[in-house]
């Protein structure tokens, strides 16, 4: 349950992570949030996210590791079943799958998308749907993308603003995924350098997002690449962390998951989010690439690691 | 006849097909879908679409084979002689021609097209009619051409989601032309492969399709070129078929015929989409590339091949 | 006078040509192409169009053969002394001209031009004028150019279905300038070839065009660059004439004069016209590059032409 | 004072300038074009217009030959004194400096623009201002350059027939400043070969054009590039003149001052641009790249030089 | 507080700067200024505004030297405890660290933005807020940024109409940050020469803007290849700075500190400007990049510097 008072600190994170007090919403955006952070999961205030869009990213090869995930009803079935904040798709599988869940689990309308045949070298992600779309299906909050650095950012930032402004609109919150992309970044240490990640960070608290998902950062071998008070900096994958959360300020970070990883690797980096103040986890391929019984294992295992730092 | 209850599945495919039930459809939409599955054709749940719209993405020389075929009133006439389940054409052919057929076979309002005069490295159809004129022709369903994997696709989805929610407002049924194009596809093994079309299928599930129209993929020399678990996947052209059925999920496919076949490789293609769960067949060449009777003969053949599977 | 039964077909052509009825009109273009067709000019039915739009697409120096011609009266007192049927040409000329003979020549408003000072390798023209300008103006019909196969037929394709919906909504009708055109249409053949004319044709057809303008087809040394089909076919003029006005179905054709011809050679291609089944011949150089007494000599030869295939 | 019959000619001139009746005026533009031509300057039917857009054009560097012409204050002192008929300049200089001016010297809002930072390989001025915008301002007419023959003239002719389209709807007079410009023009004879400024002559008219801005052509050494029928013909730069005035038809030219010119070269201008035709002069940087009094005396001799030809 | 003659000049500066009745304001834009510049600050007509968005433009790498203005709650406090006149930033700033200090110090809410990620060959900034928005967050000013020069300014100017419409609908001020920028203002001196800041004042002159922001120009290594008029000239620092000043007419100007300079090098900049006639300064990194006591400091003493120049 959500403090009764604006503020009661969250727990056992080394960076203060921002609460829906923080956060400045207006009324509906609040009554959203609540429900995302409150109302569903684990009801502590920390996000577990299952997104259901790399069909559309990656295309079905995601689906390769584990047939059954092909059809969408088996990640909502987890989600459901598993006790998840909310499920993140696009339109089209929402209005084919969702009814039967309807209710049951939140939406968090994705709204814009891409295939990667092409390649990322000017990335930009056009509309799936709208703002609209997500008040007409029931969704608590809408998701879009933004490549910052890409060289087409001019066009991505009119759109994000036009998705903003909707959400002012409906008073529906607006999750950004935060991806560095483009030739430009490729350039200047790669889209999982710190100073990528570190920028895009801002770009959403800039811009008006309400949550950012984010990866985090990691050490490579183009970090030389990075403007040098970034190529210069000394850090762990534990303070890349904590400095993303740092950076993104009153915006709650949602720490993404990526490619399949082990399972200790998962709970570790769960473990690290967790401590550096992240407000939730969205995790995809690393859930529903694996049969239902051992993705409600998994899933009940970060659960607990979430809750060691935040108890309900 | 539609089955009256929501559970009962079609008989004789290896690969569920999705019912009306499964799709999850307005009331506007369902009203449509079910005139054009149960109300016309062989009234048995299976589509058999007579496309038109080669006229303009060939131009005039896919009708040298059968000269009378350059007069669209041919094709309506084989389209109510025959008992298809509808007409593809672009709004000036339904404009010129369907008054005296008006009735007498659904028509489908492709929405969008290109000629191939320039080449498809960056293919990108737009727009030659609106849902809006679909409703004021009478239309059950509006066709949209989106080109998987072009450079251009960014374009391509905005077209799309502005149809999808013009779709919604009239409650039209949308059915997806998912055609993978443009350079980037060709070096990832080229429109016709597995990766391709699969992929293909999926973003027509993603953004928002009732129904898509697909090609069965065929093993090819670049097939190598594919992304890896593609290009080590064992299949026939069987599996294929039911891959993609399998791929866009609730979306229910429309095998394409494309280019002329023979007779015999014909009906195998019929009744392999049958077999695979394909909700229906739209060949145009194979059909009226030929003298009227002829053609009304091949039909009656693939309607067997129909029935064979799906009795009315 | 217009026949007052819709069987009747027009005499003295090898190819029937459409009547009104063939057209499938609504009201408000009926009413305003039969003032075209049987209230303006010899009133039999065959349309012939004084076009002056020269001046934008060619520039002034298509007035040198005649300098009165830079005048637009000229071309006005032509029309109007000659008995044409109709006046085409952009929004300036009319607004600044058609005054004093308001009312005793139709108005053909062009919607859309270019200069031919860039090249026209990607060929587009843009908008002069609108639909709601051309009832503004007390027009019959509008003309839009469509640049058949130009890589930017994307554009094209979008511009021509505002206009032909903004028609649709002024029961308007919609004359398209066929043109091929672009660095793709020159590989295949060049603009004149069969190839090209033909699939313009049916272009224009399927995107809703009411009657299209276009140049009898010529043979030509880059006639081996066409699709094989095109490239292997033996024809006469007269059978490219034919052909293409086969293609256009439905869709009257205008045969266009094009640069000045010689007079013998000028009658030739009006008779080829009327034989192949055109609707009407639209002669702008060919008529107005000439004194007006000259001018006024060669316009009823060419009437009389007229005259022996569809007598008034 | 406007003669009061429609058929009075102007005087003194070699060719016949357009009338106020000539021009087919809708009432609000001609009450407008009155207050320009017959209320202001020397009140006779002839133009004398002081531009100021050079400062977003070229830059303060066109200031540097007389320091207090940066500040648009002298150029209206200049204008109110002198007698103009009109002020031509953009939105910012009109709010901020016409207050004290308003209603002594009529506007003439421009309405797109540009630097000449960049190339003008591929030229086009966007808009600084509206027909609204004009309206709001109090002014008498607004003007448009349109770069005929640049690369993008597909986006300026939109915009040019937008501004026409507003100018109807308000009924305002538009003014086009008629630019040859970019590579293809170079090539062609450049920006003031007879054959561009005599394409763009027509251009404006065939657009809608209500007054046309041009330069008078000058015999260059790129003249054998010009389209062959202009470049074998002769001519001198009366004859240039007369024949660009010709071309507008009922467009009225204002001939412009380009660069500054030596006094006697200036009036010479003067003399030639009233006896070809031209309904006035449009001199900048000819005029205001003096001190007060020495520009104020210039203007006298160039009225001089015009109630010579047309009387008061 | 505002002198309450309109007359009253400015004290100690070299050259007269705009007072409000100037500028030419419409009441509300009035009333907006009058609380900028004497109800806020000073309170004597000069403006000390606190830029914070650098996140956006450069990335956190301006907060290393200071990590605590990663926080903006850092630049809130420096700006209502240090009593500057204004803090300008991008939309999720204000939405979401304002609230505390709202009414306390004035917002300027910047428009437009971008990241440096990609490099500034052809700059361009879109919107990440609109005027609305402004109203809506109570802000007393909006600002926008145009890149002088660039090859995309056609889009800009575009872009920087709308803004200027809607700030006329509304009244709210206009301030343009006029940046030179790109590949061509590179070739001719660099956008710090004198040439690219004197354009860039008077081009936000000509387009409407009420103040405009600059740097104040450098001599450098391309000053050569400036404009012959320009390359020639001889200027000292403060030379450049009045020139400038000038060139923006009745449009006052704010000095901006650019990167962080040594306390006694920003005096002199503070000192140069008001002398110069700068209406204010726009100091951000050379505030911030130090800790808040260390911040509050420096701003006092440029504050004295403007006191003695203009007593409050």
């Amino acid at each position: 349950m959500e403090p009764t008072t604006a503020t009661a600190a969250p727990t056992r994170a080394k960076t203060h992570r921002p609460t829906l007090d923080d956060m400045a919403l207006p009324l509906g955006k609040r009554v959203r949030l609540h429900r995302l952070f409150y109302g569903s999961g684990l009801r502590n205030g920390t996000l577990l996210i299952l997104p259901i869009d790399q069909g559309l990213e990656h295309g079905p090869v995601d689906f390769f590791p584990n047939p059954d995930s092909g059809n969408p009803d088996f990640q909502w079935r987890l989600a459901v079943e598993g006790g998840y904040n909310g499920v993140a798709c696009h339109y089209g599988l929402a209005r084919k799958y969702m009814e039967r869940h309807a209710g049951r689990v939140p939406l968090i309308l994705k709204l814009n998308g891409k295939t990667n045949v092409p390649d990322d070298d000017d990335a930009l992600s056009t509309f799936t749907g709208s703002v609209a779309d997500a008040v007409a299906l029931g969704a608590d909050a809408v998701g879009y993308t933004v490549y910052v650095g890409s060289p087409r950012q001019d066009q991505d930032f009119l759109q994000l603003q036009e998705v903003r402004e909707d959400c002012d609109r409906y008073s529906m919150p607006l999750i950004v995924w935060g991806y560095p992309r483009g030739a430009a970044i490729e350039e200047k240490g790669g889209r999982d350098s710190l100073y990528a990640v570190d920028y895009a960070a801002r770009v959403a608290l800039e811009l008006g997002a309400d949550i950012v998902k984010l990866n985090i950062p990691k050490r490579g071998p183009k970090d030389a690449k990075q403007p040098k008070d970034y190529a210069s900096l000394e850090w762990t994958y534990e303070q890349g962390a904590e400095r993303i959360v740092r950076s993104a300020g009153r915006v709650p970070v949602l720490v993404s998951g990526g490619s399949k990883l082990g399972d200790d690797d998962l709970i570790t980096k769960a473990r690290i989010a967790m401590e550096a103040g992240a407000c939730g986890l969205i995790f995809g391929r690393n859930m529903w690439q694996r049969p239902l019984d051992q993705a409600l294992a998994i899933t009940e295992q970060v659960q607990k690691e979430v809750l060691a730092h935040f108890p309900a």
